[in-house]
């Protein structure tokens, strides 16, 4: 069977490294890539290749920009006393689809964990406190994910930075906008009532 | 936003073209090839070009192959008298993982579907007709997909070939083994239905 050709072997491997693919989704995706017009199977290839040539990450705040100092970090409109922190890339253009936000971003690549070994100097922690001062940033966002992890990191940052200088800040956790109760769990109702704001 | 670079765009396109991966899935693949160790986005870039480059399509059944004629055509264990016509290679596939089947294929690479253009000769039929007879098959087993033009071309085909040297047979439709009837659409129970056994 043709699956068993080494060739296609590496392709359903190369595919199931991908976030949310199985076994069987790989398959399928190797078969079409096979079966697909040249040209499709061109694209695949080359873009892949041209868009891990033309990206990098931003020398200043770590988001990933085909020019450095990102977009983002040299649009003077954007407000540089206001810092939001995030865990990756994804996390920052979740909240920029939003159009909200007018502040600057920092992108950690990770979170504390110190079972993996991952500490202040992994993060390079020590050039985001550079970056507070050398820009006078005055409100640190924490928008590290909900996990343990994320939230440890919220409060070493909050232990380290907050002060008369600095506030930190933690983006809210509760029920999604348009989300019924019933479809919540039990953690973000938890978070939800703690939150409870006066209207 | 680095979605907006145009290598990225790319990129992006070039995912949704695979089957199943919608716009926020392929930004999604595309933000891990972009973050993702170096070696996983060239393996992913290098195998697909290597398996469009290794595999062709078998010249005696048309299903994909890294040798020609494919490792089915050419073992000689394989009842060649029993002919399975399948719309595409993972039909093919789907039956060989169940193990039990041990005729050979052969793959039409599409059905009959006048509305759009594709009639007996864009299906290269006569070299179907031609590889019966040369090899003296007596049973075609048409496997197309339970779909109208798939029902219209195992029609189409029976009339052509069914007789006295040759059989044509259609794989049985009904409510899949392990499955509930209510499960069940209301065209597989009425299939279900007519194709009753007696036990």
């Amino acid at each position: 069977m043709v699956l068993d050709a080494p060739s296609v072997q590496r392709l359903v491997e190369a595919f199931r490294r991908l976030p949310g693919i199985g076994k069987r989704t790989a398959e399928r995706l190797a078969l079409h890539v096979l079966t697909a017009p040249a040209d499709e199977a061109v694209l695949l290839s080359e873009s892949v290749k041209e868009a891990r040539a033309a990206i990098t990450t931003c020398s200043r705040c770590g988001n990933l920009t085909d020019i450095n100092p990102c977009a983002i970090c040299s649009d003077d409109r954007r407000d540089a006393k206001t810092l939001c922190i995030v865990e990756r890339p994804a996390g920052a253009m979740a909240i920029e689809k939003g159009g909200t936000y007018k502040g600057r971003y920092h992108v950690l690549h990770g979170v504390l964990n110190p079972l993996e070994g991952i500490g202040p100097s992994e993060l390079r922690l020590d050039r985001l406190y550079k970056r507070i001062q050398d820009e006078g940033v005055r409100e640190v966002i924490v928008a590290t994910n909900a996990t343990a992890e994320g939230e440890a990191t919220a409060m070493y940052l909050s232990g380290q930075l907050d002060g008369d200088d600095v506030k930190v800040t933690r983006i809210a956790h509760g029920v999604p906008m348009g989300g019924g109760l019933e479809f919540a769990d039990d953690a973000t109702l938890t978070h939800a009532l703690q939150g409870r704001r006066s209207v």
